[in-house]
């Protein structure tokens, strides 16, 4: 029965025990915070590697060097270990501790120096003491510590022994990606950053939530082709792209996920068109959703929607977060941690994922076969027998919008956020109406 | 002179008696309340008869059993006397009393039954106990009756005797309608449906209403051609459908008029366009009244806009009422009845639809003759002698308007509602600059 | 370097001493208010050749009673006295007092009258008792005084003489202009009226804005060719236009001025059309300005813009003043006098114009030559070194956003408009860019 293909999604996640989802998503990221990843190295494999544990993952990469674009992948960065000792010889600052300590991608050091030349080398946050800045420097080489501010006030006059056993060697950029065939080769593409090191928020709770996407949609039956990136944050953008140049007109809808495991309320960043069928679609179901959230206009700063976004391809694809990065706090800091995401927010952010991809899936254009006038739903047992109530009820009045929209111009979505019904209840109509052959798609499907 | 042509318009909606006017159509609603109309039958046929000693009307019929696009024209009903006794022998509910009473196509039923057997055909209004609701079952073959709560209530135990002296034969469904010639074939329509028994402001009000309107049209110079239609509702729409349906397309603005006796404000039901010409002719005229009303968009549950709406017609077709079915108490029980409706209301009413039609009519585009610069007002006598003064004065300022707008790209309506004037003012202007050759017609009329 | 072509009008701008520019255009509004202008005359003349010893004016002649599309030329006015003597013989209004009391074009006049029949002539505002108000006559052969209401009240009955010396003979109309060619025949016009007699704010404040404004952009380099038009009102247009019918075509841009010299906020009112570039490049440099301002809708009255807007030419023409004609009591009265205009708010109305002049020059499209994905600005050090940071800073995010939008479908006003960043900041990014060969001009420029 036609109902049975779209309403498997639904099944899916009517049948989700989302407490159960949501305590193995933060297991997840639990696995994963202890890593020290970078956009190269070894960190990133092992980040890929527990991914691959959950998912046939293929994985890819490009070796050091190689032009992408305007860009040259970088030397690979690997870290053994990282430390600061004081005049009395005391590690004050210990990579060991935390990964935040070391700024990503310096260069090795082995050097003593002043208190005054070490500061030099030193990010704190004055305003928030007692958290480790993250900071990086990919393409400048030079090399720094991070670390707690009230940390930093309390160092002692004198000569200091620094340590950073790092290499930037030739190596490789590493990513992972899974395709989930469909009945078309359209694609709706789900991208994740990978690349931060013992950040929760930004990025293990998208790793998290894509990994459980794309697990429940292994076992869905599936119009479009679903493939999802785990990839270091833009120069693994960059580097997908140029491999991928000639495949990337396939993609109809894009997401970029991040910072999905907060409490905040959902944030919507549109393409840089701003009214793509993905923007249409995720605002839909956020709006039917209840609750606050936000639609944004797209801006060229933020994660790699920067990338699917430049001009030169000019892609659907939007950004779904929660609260966005650089607007809550602990961005960016040793207080993103495992405490900062919930299992509760995750399942949330799960469950909405997969309220977009019904949609995705459900969207179609009918023809209304009996066009000139309504037709007689009464005797087909669709309508209530007794007439002159003042109401019609939902269920007719959603036969008779969609009877009434389904002129081959308007598709499902379209019906739905005219006559403000949820999508669910419209797809379902359309399926009944198929079935008593009221409605037929517009044009066959391939 | 040009003026005359439109004006004569403007001049019989001036000299209008509404005093007059609204007591004559309260009279006629007077008149037809009584009858217990249907979807068929002879109380429909007694009411076309009333409305047919007023206004030259044609006669319609279609048969029993005939097929208009998925529906089957229905047996027609016909009802004698309808009663329940109570199990002294008294009449409990009585037809004779009010036609409400019988559920509307019930089928013919004579029996003895317990209290308990009699509930299930009972239909009552709790919230609203001294009212008798108005039901109707035109395709399931099933009797009911209509009655006050409180007298259901107090209904006593014991063996009930029940007639409903109806017949569901062959026969015919039945409309009426007028045509109004004018200048062109392109028509405006106005469609009441006529088919509610003992029910004043839904639709005696309508049908008094496009009496008056008719009648005043007969007498006016006209452009277009008029066409007045009284149907039963759902089906005789349907059916009239079925037999215009190679004549529809000469529809360039019409109006499905309900429930214009109530004092509420007036509310405009867009069409399904929702920017169609007529949607913009009734806003503006709404606008211009300076009283409360409201535009809504087109759903596809309501009166017969629903079928002039359907995807396969899709014509210029808005609804006007005052307070919409569904919207007050009253609504669908014996609580509409003859107080419900104003004579004023009405008056009020006619008043609106007067002042569309003169939208209507006189809605043009004229070409200025002197497109580079200004004409020189004031050598032909149309502008102040005096320079100087802050203001122009509305009558110049109306004549700039027209001037600049006057591209052939603007209607008088447009430049009615981009200068925020009356449309009387802005199309005696366009006479008068004619007049003096400043302004022709953009194209030559039929 | 590319920069420094639109580099040179900001310098000249941020150069400006505003004190003394405000001080040199009240000067010159000083040393016209006494003259009596007219649309034609010695008066307007002598104003012409004012504003000649301060710029290289060409000027332009049409004889009286030549045609000029729908109009004729008048014939010149010129006046040597006019005076009224009460029956005991003393001046009681007297023009050498004040050019307000004759009314503009009057008919010669020498005549006794009573009281009574003077009255017919005389025109005051009880409102303002102590006010002459401004009135003219151009077009209909009357005479008549202005002068202030107090003054009329105390006239004693009697036998009045009355002599207005003026004449009206063949002679011309004239007007001056100042083109400035730039390096494509593209224009922008600046048109002002010059025919109100001692009336500052109307219009001796735009001459002196436009004189300066024209002062400053004869030093600058030009894209554009600036033509300046001091006019009389609407004759003089009508015939500018006339004379100039087969050029007006090459108008990119025009702007209308009056009125500057108050300090009320800036007024806009928008072309015809209502989204012309000159609407989006004014209203843009004003909501940057960060004050008060309003944009407001074309109407058909007002200044000379009723003339570039009329239908047979739309041109891409608005008007930019303080507070607008007829919104300030003053208007048209003898107290729209030389206190009414200040310094700053005249050397404000120069810089605002000047923004916008920065705006035309400076707004073109240019193509990201690195259009997929981003270009790797860190290895050009034209980003941060550090990466991490929750802000991308001005610098660098404007830097995306013209990345991002030059596509060859957004100008640089479209950048800023979207990004909500000033203009300067967008066109200096773009030179940067440009200058590291990341952007190119979209199209060669002639």
């Amino acid at each position: 029965m036609t109902m049975s293909e779209p309403g498997e999604l639904g099944a899916i996640r009517s049948g989700l025990d989302r407490a159960a989802a949501g305590r193995e998503m933060h297991e997840l990221a639990s696995e994963l915070y202890p890593i020290c990843r970078s956009i190269t190295g070894a960190g990133l494999r092992a980040t890929l590697d527990a991914l691959g544990r959950r998912l046939p993952l293929e994985r890819h990469r490009v070796e050091s060097g190689a032009r992408v674009f305007d860009w040259t992948i970088p030397p690979e960065w690997n870290i053994r270990e990282a430390w600061i000792r004081d005049p009395r010889g005391e590690k004050v600052v210990d990579f060991a501790h935390h990964n935040l300590h070391v700024v990503n991608y310096s260069v090795p050091v082995h050097a003593r120096m002043s208190l005054d030349a070490l500061r030099g080398h030193l990010h704190t946050l004055p305003d928030r003491p007692h958290w480790i800045p993250y900071r990086t420097s990919y393409y400048q080489p030079t090399w720094g510590f991070c670390l707690e501010h009230a940390r930093a006030e309390r160092l002692v006059p004198g000569e200091y022994e620094v340590k950073i056993d790092a290499t930037l060697a030739d190596g490789q950029l590493d990513w992972a990606e899974l395709v989930l065939p469909g009945e078309t080769r359209d694609e709706v593409l789900f991208s994740c950053h990978a690349c931060h090191p013992s950040l929760a928020n930004d990025n293990l709770s998208s790793l998290a939530v894509a990994t459980a996407l794309a697990k429940l949609l292994q076992h869905a039956r599936r119009r479009y082709t679903y493939r999802f990136l785990f990839i270091p944050g833009t120069i693994g953008a960059i580097a997908w792209l140029a491999a991928n140049e000639q495949r990337v007109h396939a993609i109809r809808h894009g997401l970029v996920l991040a910072c999905l495991g907060d409490p905040g309320p959902f944030t919507w960043k549109r393409s840089r068109g701003g009214d793509r069928p993905i923007d249409r679609i995720v605002e839909f179901v956020l709006r039917g959703s209840g609750r606050k959230w936000e639609a944004r206009p797209f801006t060229p700063y933020g994660y790699d929607e920067r990338q699917y976004n430049s001009p030169g391809f000019d892609l659907p694809v939007g950004r779904l977060t929660r609260t966005p990065n650089g607007e809550y706090p602990e961005y960016h800091t040793s207080a993103d941690d495992l405490s900062l995401i919930r299992p509760d927010a995750l399942a949330d952010s799960l469950d909405m994922l997969l309220r977009v991809v019904e949609v995705i899936e459900g969207d179609r254009v009918y023809l209304n076969t009996q066009p000139k006038c309504e037709p007689q739903l009464g005797r087909r047992g669709l309508y209530g027998a007794l007439g002159g109530l003042p109401d019609p009820g939902a269920r007719s009045l959603a036969m008779l919008w969609v009877l009434n929209l389904s002129d081959g111009r308007h598709s499902l979505l379209d019906i739905a956020e005219r006559a403000e019904l949820p999508f669910d209840l419209v797809r379902e109509t359309a399926a009944l109406l198929e079935a008593h052959e009221l409605l037929r798609p517009a044009a066959p499907e391939a």
